[in-house]
């Protein structure tokens, strides 16, 4: 039975605050029966995000029943990943349904008593997409020893396109027939993929064997690995996770992901964005003494802005950095997937 | 009753690889009771470390328990943070002798279903001392409200002087009449101080709420407050900590760390170290866009090269960087000091 979810996202549907099931719709639609979410107006998720087509937003879980889903996907992955205590009640009335649950929460679903305990009365599965592995190393530079290619995309601040930016470029890179692998290293991204690890929420020690292994394994199917990245180099909260799996991933190249129209640290006000070549300049130093790997091209987030805009926005980048510049899911990113090619073909080996 | 420890450091007691033990025997020698290590051929402590006076080496349980141990103490902090198998049988002794077991592994000792349910029969209390709050928050920059003057060690790499020389710096200071506080964030501040969190076993999207926590709690006791710091980085498995802790604790300014004698660090030898200069610049640059923090000094730590050679480590250091430098421990650092208290006095406010 294909799992069609019901994502639950109640007074935070929307394109930047209901994240994982964003993810979950822009690239596998067909697995999203409906977003539940009370305080939206909108009746199609089309109309909140402009894309995801006619998936209904829906304002009851009877609803999302109604529209065919089978499985509760926690929408959203707030600062902290606490679940909000009025979604208990969903949980409930889903476990006891007989629907799947998927979370990327930090609080996991199968380790609360009650829930695990219905769970296992009703015979439902529980998927708790940040559980980390048991057996985690602290990393050693194993993935020196690849001959893969490793890609890693920064950001400026989280949640600007590091997971989407590696999608698109996969996409576009596999229709050029490169064989290209992806490694998720978040709750969306392994939602998406079906596997990875959410570095952010193993043991703080691991996070770079935890990048480690998933840089080994994504190698096993591709000469080119896109790593989704994390966070940022100057996240008040998230720069260790960061720099964790920068070092314990080792990439050759970064493409640096950022939001034009943001100018601090998303809740943060007192953060600053640095401009893009500062920030070019800074990730090439933090990686240097572990292995050189120069930023490749910018991938601009523009949903926010009109199109002149955004294209204005790309061209200052370009001029600014002196790199390929572009916004991947509005207007493609060829130029980018060139010149992770070119880097691919003439790299010191 | 005063707590003993029989520390066990099988195969391991040694200057590097018997850490926890070793802050143990420097900072509270009268809580150590004996070292127990089969392979050690020497009788006392001071022996083998050059410091730590008469507590003996002994080579059984049995004798560790003569000396007057009445608590046992894994000595080790090894990387990844295991329990080594044959250490097993002592553990169990321990607590069937109801002496209680201080654990500063990743392995939690409480959470060992055998371990647990013996220490349950034996009315036997498990301290692991690295197991983290459970309410850890994502950090959000409040230490910048905070009129203390923070202070960070960092370093070329793990183990090599950072806690032993905040530590160092507290008595110089609290000898001057400062008010300063410590604030410990591993396993072995812990073991000494009686409180703090090991910032290296949290959650990964922890880490910099968990500095950010130790360092608000540590304000209420100094006007400075010295934040034990960890790994480096440009460590290939620990980088993360370092960041989480310098983004978290946000650090008015840093002392630095090193061991004149290292060229790589240690279990990496493909990661060379960096001069102390490039040092100083990479931490003041990682710093900046959060809140900009100078190198105030240098700590080396000397312990393996003859005095005229350590005597010139510090000097080499001091012209290379144009800091004061010291080894705390070999020669003191009224000189590192000197430049915190001036720093403190003069910072901009």
């Amino acid at each position: 039975m294909t799992t069609r979810f019901l994502a639950i996202c109640d007074g935070k549907f929307g394109p930047i605050s209901s994240k994982t099931a964003n993810g979950a719709i822009r690239f596998t639609p067909e697995r999203v029966a409906a977003v539940l979410d009370t305080q939206c107006q909108a009746k199609t998720v089309q109309d909140v995000l402009g894309y995801g087509g006619d998936i209904p937003v829906v304002h009851s879980f009877g609803d999302g029943v109604a529209a065919g889903a089978n499985a509760l996907l926690v929408g959203i992955a707030p600062s902290g990943g606490q679940l909000p205590k009025a979604w208990r009640g969903w949980i409930r009335e889903a476990i006891q349904s007989g629907m799947e649950i998927w979370s990327g929460l930090h609080f996991f679903i199968g380790d609360d008593p009650e829930f695990a305990e219905l769970a296992a009365r009703h015979g439902v599965t529980i998927r708790d997409l940040r559980r980390p592995p048991a057996d985690l190393m602290v990393s050693t530079g194993r993935v020196r020893e690849l001959a893969s290619t490793v890609i890693l995309t920064v950001g400026s601040d989280c949640n600007m396109g590091k997971m989407t930016s590696q999608l698109e470029l996969r996409a576009i890179l596999k229709r050029r027939g490169r064989k290209v692998a992806f490694a998720g290293t978040g709750q969306t991204g392994i939602l998406i993929e079906g596997w990875g690890i959410a570095v952010d929420a193993v043991i703080a020690d691991f996070i770079g064997g935890a990048a480690e292994r998933l840089t080994m394994d994504a190698a096993q199917g591709g000469d080119i690995v896109l790593v989704e990245g994390q966070g940022s180099i100057i996240h008040p909260g998230y720069s260790g996770v960061t720099f964790g799996l920068i070092h314990g991933s080792l990439p050759h190249a970064f493409v640096l992901c950022h939001q034009p129209s943001r100018k601090t640290i998303d809740g943060n006000p007192w953060v600053p964005l640095p401009p893009l070549k500062d920030l070019v300049q800074m990730h090439e130093a933090v990686a240097r003494p572990l292995r050189p790997a120069p930023v490749l091209a910018i991938c601009l987030n523009t949903f926010d802005l009109p199109e002149s805009a955004a294209r204005d926005a790309i061209k200052a980048a370009e001029d600014e950095t002196g790199l390929p510049a572009a916004d991947p899911v509005r207007f493609g990113a060829e130029n980018v997937a060139d010149a992770i090619e070119r880097f691919h073909a003439t790299r010191p080996r």
